[in-house]
């Protein structure tokens, strides 16, 4: 016998999508040394940490560096302090209860998100809309739940949920069976949300076919308008169908601090191969405290922060500042007749290409010509051609005048 | 279809043993309140973090206040000035050298040898020493290597590796076919080591029949002697058959702050299942780019900071601190006759039970005459029966009364 590795990697296609953008980004900056490049590509945030936060994180540091306060390992699923802290601004205001164990708290949406489907059956099938964030499919792949590519690049094995134009940005429920459900709204990258009955809809589905939704959130807190649900729990019922990721990484700022939680309901159920029901809740817990171990702690207070009401208002003033810089793209490119979408409850705004342009060529031409950087919507799958997301996370000063340069382009 | 869960969850055994020690402890401080019990269970640390690192971790989260010094996403794999500092300072020391695209930072070793097993087949055939750390094997049985429990509650499909008295703690090689072999030295929890000569029997075994080591080197700052090495890559040809795990936990007191880090060499291969050659770390890059988003920034100053003239002067200053313990231990449980192994390379002290008394035995003979807290060996698997462990983590003071408490029983 050999050592062998895992196959289901060589299934993988190359994540070159940010490289693609940062070789040609830099290709130009060679070229044309003296033009000042806007970038409104990577969706990262670029406000520091607000004060509160920043103040509690060294106070945590300072209680490291003395014996009596010194922390060592800490839960798995994160300290009760933090937790509570979530439990009681998350989620009581929408009328949600959740227990103190229903929360786990991790080092990402990113990581909880992608290492979720463990705790799932290698069988199962999966459902994810189109476009999507690469790491709901990449996961699934290693794991051995697709087979080979299609000639269109979309995974054997997948069901895809197209969100376009002409369905206004609403995937259909899944028209064959699925068992996991990736779901992400405000979404990541048209920026386009569900109201509370669309949402109630796919709960309802998963209830009626048994089949569990992963519902990444990590966006809520741009959402501004009154019938977009913050949390799938506020849908009757979505406890018995859902688990939610929620981040602070765009929350308030934490890209580079890394924090975020998972709520895996107590009423959430799977089956076993029986025909049995089993607790979800416990599984998680079993896959946190055995390959996981709990965030840093000056990190979880640094985090506990965001809800003191000085923090709040300090990460309100951010995001608030970022959501202007959305309806400034939004407005300026409606102006000159361009088609977009998001942008409302969301910093991303999908825009849709002029005359059927392709996605990378559209990306050139603002490169080129108005010295902007957005991310070609076909990165993100088959549906993302034809358009570009761009976000709302640069300085309002920049954002006006990349509107200005891209006013002055003749396309429309 | 109905979403089903992954089975392999429910041959996992219930991971009881610090609950259990934590519900004895209780009980017994409960009935006995005025008992000053002594902790020398878990091996967490008690030391708070040396001032070069308290001073790098705030300095970093002051640059985080302010937009010009903000640092968003990281690259997943770590910072290179990290990397560096480590490649510089534990490794080429020793004589070996390594690039910056072998290092991969992470929030914790326990995280790594526990995720490092997706990136091989789930046909694989793993080998684990016998005591072991949990995580090795309780994250193979997940993944669904292994099949039900043998009565004597090992796991059939996975190979054990005892480590006893009778062989001097240096397992045997696998007499069966292995794929994987996991290998911890200093050992958890026996606190024993092997020499230069003894690892490099194993490197040589996996060589010539095709077997990955995954070698746990987190307890490596505790060595003192010349003939053992500190990294596996140390012996000649490791790069070609191991993969190394480092933390700094243990090593700079960050249980409860969190940074660690792999190394997966260039010349590492594993086979395709058609016998071809691929390299192991372009995987290990692809599931850290797809699952972790690297460490949080501060932390990895405050790591930096590890490997400053001060901090290293600071970090030896701790080290010797709970090596004196280990040496208070040992010599004292050797003069009342006691049969001790490890702590002269490890925090750890591995105590041979007296008259043949079980693991559990002894922990309530420690807890009620000598109120002082071990960790029962038959938690870390069937060969630990029969041992207790002790760590060197509690200060002088506690561990000398601690010594005093059990001279004075009479079971030798």
């Amino acid at each position: 016998m050999s050592v062998t590795i895992n196959e289901n990697y060589l299934l993988l296609q190359d994540s070159y999508l940010f490289v693609e953008i940062a070789r040609r980004v830099e290709k130009f900056q060679e070229e044309n040394p003296e033009k000042e490049i806007i970038r409104m590509g990577i969706g990262d945030v670029t406000k520091p940490l607000v004060p509160a936060v920043v103040n509690a994180f060294k106070e945590a540091v300072d209680e490291m560096s003395k014996s009596k306060s010194f922390m060592g390992y800490g839960p798995e699923q994160g300290y009760s302090f933090l937790a509570e802290a979530i439990i009681k601004n998350d989620f009581e205001p929408l009328g949600i209860k959740l227990g103190l164990d229903e929360v786990f708290i991790s080092d990402g949406a990113k990581c909880d998100s992608g290492n979720i489907q463990e705790i799932f059956s290698f069988d199962n099938v999966v459902a994810v809309t189109d476009p999507v964030y690469p790491v709901y499919v990449d996961t699934n792949v290693m794991a051995g739940r697709t087979e080979g590519l299609n000639e269109d690049g979309t995974y054997k094995g997948l069901v895809y949920l197209p969100a376009t134009e002409e369905n206004n940005f609403i995937p259909e429920l899944p028209k064959s069976d699925v068992d996991l459900l990736y779901l992400c709204f405000p979404n990541n990258p048209t920026g386009t949300t569900l109201t509370h009955d669309e949402l109630a809809k796919f709960v309802s589905y998963a209830k009626k076919n048994n089949v569990i939704i992963l519902f990444d959130a990590a966006y809520e807190a741009f959402i501004r308008e009154d019938n977009v649900p913050h949390s799938i729990y506020e849908i009757e019922g979505a406890k018995e169908v859902a688990i939610e990721f929620r981040s602070f990484s765009k929350t308030a700022g934490f890209t580079g601090t890394r924090c975020a939680y998972t709520i895996v309901p107590k009423e959430l159920k799977a089956f076993d191969s029986k025909g049995g029901k089993q607790d979800v809740n416990p599984l998680w817990n079993r896959r946190q405290t055995t390959k996981f171990n709990g965030v840093s702690y000056p990190v979880q207070r640094a985090a506990e922060a965001i809800y003191s009401d000085e923090g709040k208002k300090q990460i309100k003033e951010n995001i608030d500042y970022y959501m202007k810089n959305a309806k400034i793209i939004r407005e300026n490119l409606s102006n000159i007749g361009l088609n977009v979408y998001g942008g409302i409850n969301s910093p991303y705004i999908w825009v849709k290409t002029p005359n059927n342009m392709k996605s990378w060529d559209f990306f050139d031409l603002l490169l080129n010509e108005a010295n902007v950087v957005g991310t070609p919507g076909a990165g993100f799958g088959l549906t993302g051609e034809g358009y570009l997301r761009l976000t709302a996370f640069n300085t309002t000063e920049n954002t006006k005048e990349a509107m200005k340069r891209i006013a002055n382009l003749s396309f429309v």
